[in-house]
């Protein structure tokens, strides 16, 4: 624990801060300070089945990890309902916030966190890990190539995956007071975030939901799927569900390629992450393939995608802390993208289909 | 040319006529005996480029390869506006019939077709080859495996090729008063055969199609897509466009299980047919795996599909011609759902996306 490392709190003991203090312990640069929950015996459990170092705080209350001046990041998994009370909070206390998705109830609410974040000088980034894996780096640079992939035209993206009963009777993720959007906004999330980033975030004018989504007895969304139409013609489409078996498409064509992989939220394996793509123009050069089968790129890393997460945050925040850099607006700016499109087509599913206007920024 | 072959006659020397002729000279119980164009002249190059037989007839209009007596069967590669008269004429002239898809305009004309096969005692068959893949077999069997993929769930379909500006201006596809269905009749055939084969056949209730096709000056579809759903709460998506870089991607999506590919329609290769699955019950047996990656299915084959496709179709007429058999109901009752599905499908376009019941058996 060096001085140059992050110091990292978490509000909360959700299932994927299990994850997160895990990648917080890979990444080089960060260091997992203080876990705080609602009581003392709850964050001891989480410490203690985690095998946290005995030097990590433990706090029975959220405001206490907000409150110890030792803590740059605060790392927010609660429910959905809280995120603003909380981020808000973190802010005013001058915390970095890395928050789990969907980030907000409504922009109106995300817009609200990131003026917090913006008047205290502190950095905003949500939990989307897969945009962090270097796997996304080398697909950016396949639709980069104007070449090789050429215009895009459309992205198509599935990702389900089937939750058990329990999950349906006690998952936040099916509460409507705790999370209204449900699969939409733990899933269908990713959905988006892949179509904004195929998309070079230039945000959809228009979505319209597919008609019967399903919904529990709460009116939460269990599957729902969209198109979404760019002025210019590109088109997208999107389906995420709890009810069905693990499927995490993305597709992506263009005027002279496809990039395509199935496992682009959660990565196959961790250390050798592939996607595929076919051209015109033939083979990306070190690239293994086999003609006339599509181009397979493997990418080696070392680190998970949510330690090269952590990691891009921390190094963010240090140059904040030792450089008096501006935060990056990068990050706050695709979560806003999100958001926008999350709302609208939320909208669009309360409205019975109809077509819904995506705000802009 | 052993007596037990079937003699085929081709009508029409369109482009897929080609891979049929070649599919034919493959097929072990199957002959070319007749090419006929509307001039002696087409019908002569057709035969020299193709390096036929010189034994193969060769004919100046439809008319006389149908009234050859030698003929068993005739495949039409015409225009679909030409579809009802030359596929009656033919079963009038007890001629069995391969034909290419779209069958037709409507399932009215579908239906005349139909109807004058049964009462001449003829074969129907349309030429959708993937259908004849061992492939397509085996992905039945990981389909109708209860613990493997469970029950389905959903299904996705996109089939996409970019055609270049002479195909824009001249195909027949392009013009309203030939083929009228454009990209959906073409290879939205293919995702609607998909997704029904997927679901066993069994027909979505309604349909309803995404917005914004992208039409021509005349008005024929290049790209559209459509969501479907069942009574059950199955649903399923397409996407279609001559727009896009090539991408053929089947997703079927269960309780247990997904299977996936990406090169349905005309495979990579065709002597090493592959598909990928998913279940929650890990490995089929017999089947080259890498956990956790999906499971790959690889089927060696010593023909192309298209020779399944005119193997199977020829077995069925000796069948009827040798031992007195009715005609195989099996493929009839395909082309007549899928083409149900497919007028759904353009009567959604044409209103502006409403909603669209699915004509029913």
């Amino acid at each position: 624990m060096g001085d140059s490392m992050v110091r990292f709190g978490i509000i909360g003991v959700a299932k994927i801060a299990k994850k997160i203090s895990r990648a917080i312990a890979l990444a080089p640069n960060a260091t997992l300070f203080a876990i705080g929950s609602r009581s003392i015996e709850k964050a001891s459990n989480f410490a203690f089945d985690n095998g946290l170092s005995s030097e990590v705080k433990i706090y029975g209350s959220y405001e206490v990890v907000l409150d110890d001046p030792d803590v740059d990041v605060v790392y927010i998994p609660l429910p959905t309902s809280l995120h603003l009370r909380w981020a808000v909070l973190a802010a005013e206390k001058k915390k970095h916030v890395l928050i789990e998705k969907p980030v907000a109830l409504s922009v109106v609410e995300l817009d609200m966190i990131l003026e917090a974040c913006k008047v205290n000088g502190v950095q905003f980034m949500d939990g989307t890990m897969w945009m962090h894996s270097p796997r996304t780096a080398k697909m950016k640079e396949f639709l980069c190539d104007a070449k090789m992939f050429g215009q895009l035209k459309s992205v198509h993206s599935i990702y389900t995956f089937e939750v058990d009963s329990s999950f349906l009777a006690n998952d936040i993720r099916t509460k409507p007071d705790l999370d209204g959007f449900g699969a939409l906004g733990d899933i269908g999330w990713y959905c988006i975030r892949a179509i904004l980033f195929a998309a070079d975030f230039k945000l959809p004018k228009k979505v319209i939901a597919f008609p019967n989504p399903v919904l529990n007895e709460s009116g939460v969304i269990l599957s729902c799927g969209c198109s979404l139409f760019w002025d210019d013609g590109k088109l997208a489409t999107f389906y995420c569900s709890f009810l069905e078996y693990m499927t995490q498409n993305m597709t992506v064509i263009g005027t002279n390629g496809t990039l395509h992989l199935t496992d682009f939220g959660i990565p196959y394996t961790e250390k050798e992450l592939r996607f595929y793509t076919n051209s015109k123009y033939g083979f990306i050069e070190h690239v293994a393939s086999s003609k006339p089968l599509p181009n397979i790129h493997i990418i080696p890393t070392d680190l998970p995608q949510e330690a090269h997460m952590v990691m891009e945050f921390s190094h963010l925040v240090k140059q904040i802390k030792e450089n008096g850099s501006k935060p990056e607006e990068k990050w706050p700016t695709m979560s806003k993208k999100t958001q926008l499109v999350l709302d609208a087509v939320k909208a669009s599913l309360d409205r019975g289909s109809e077509v819904v206007e995506v705000g802009q920024m």
